[in-house]
């Protein structure tokens, strides 16, 4: 059974008859995934976008081997690299599970059958990719702009529980150093606190 | 008169009808920027998203006194910063006139207009988002990543009409190094053909 976690979440952004909560039931496909999978592998097409039941994924982009982690996504997020899922072109970001994860995920064609057999399915699709686009674009110019520091003070004030539950290895690639330098920030933050 | 070149931009990915158009055409008003006037200044909030009926604009960072041009728009584009547009908060990119420009803008109070009253409205803000947020992501990450020889070339071969019409200084500025690096790159590439 698609979780109401989902329905929610869409009836958050447009209203939705019962017809078409069963519509979307059989869109959204089941997909498990194991910690350490990948929900899209490098140079994959993104064929589906998924919402996330249970669990934890992080988006990284592999820079001549240096994994650089710019994003995390958790219970009740959308999970999609919808830069290769839009155009259906190979994706050079890379969508992995740091849990176990139960995702619900739509495939680019159903998507287009939710757009057309649901009412505010356009509006819906229109406000979701824009949420996404601001997010994204916030994420990537912190990842290109932002200290060491700066990114680690906002993981802390924005996602606190995140610092719980993801390793100091994917919390360092995240805020762009070694684990090692990571402790000396934490020491510096914590500190002048 | 709201120009053909507007209706027909929607028109290739919406139907309208001519009542549709008319509300269009009340939508949208005419504004004229002279060459080196900005559509969007630094800090500034993004009121408004525009159509180019003539002109040539450049989308560029100001990174510590730095000016990094990373687009180009021009002639029957549309012209946004959605990363301000969309949730209406201050700017970090700024858009420029490059020649005196012929535009047609609607706020983004009327684009919500326009979503309820045309009755493919959501459809086309949903298309046009995807195809903005697919190009931007090209444009950033090749910003980011490319070679400034890399983006010499993409320029070359994707956009030779810019070529005639932006000055070497602003296409220094876009490939990434200054204007006398620019003529080593152009010699370099020009020599090896």
């Amino acid at each position: 059974m698609i979780p109401e976690a989902l329905i929610s979440s869409i009836r958050s952004l447009i209203s939705l008859s019962e017809d078409e909560v069963d519509v979307i039931g059989r869109l959204f496909k089941k997909r498990d995934l194991k910690k350490s999978e990948f929900f899209l592998a490098d140079g994959q097409v993104c064929k589906y976008a998924g919402f996330i039941e249970k669990g934890l994924v992080r988006y990284y982009i592999n820079a001549d081997g240096e994994e650089k982690t710019y994003e995390f996504g958790q219970e009740h997020n959308f999970v999609c690299n919808y830069e290769s899922f839009l155009p259906q072109t190979p994706s050079t970001k890379i969508i992995q599970a740091l849990e176990d994860c139960a995702l619900w995920q739509i495939s680019h064609a159903d998507l287009q059958v939710f757009y057309q057999s649901v009412s505010g399915g356009e509006r819906f699709g229109r406000m979701v990719i824009e949420q996404v686009f601001v997010q994204l674009l916030k994420a990537l110019t912190s990842l290109y702009t932002d200290s060491p520091e700066n990114r680690y003070q906002k993981l802390l004030s924005e996602h606190p529980d995140l610092l719980q539950r993801v390793s100091q290895y994917h919390i360092a690639s995240y805020v762009g150093v070694k684990p090692q330098s990571l402790s000396r920030i934490r020491k510096r933050i914590f500190s002048s606190k």
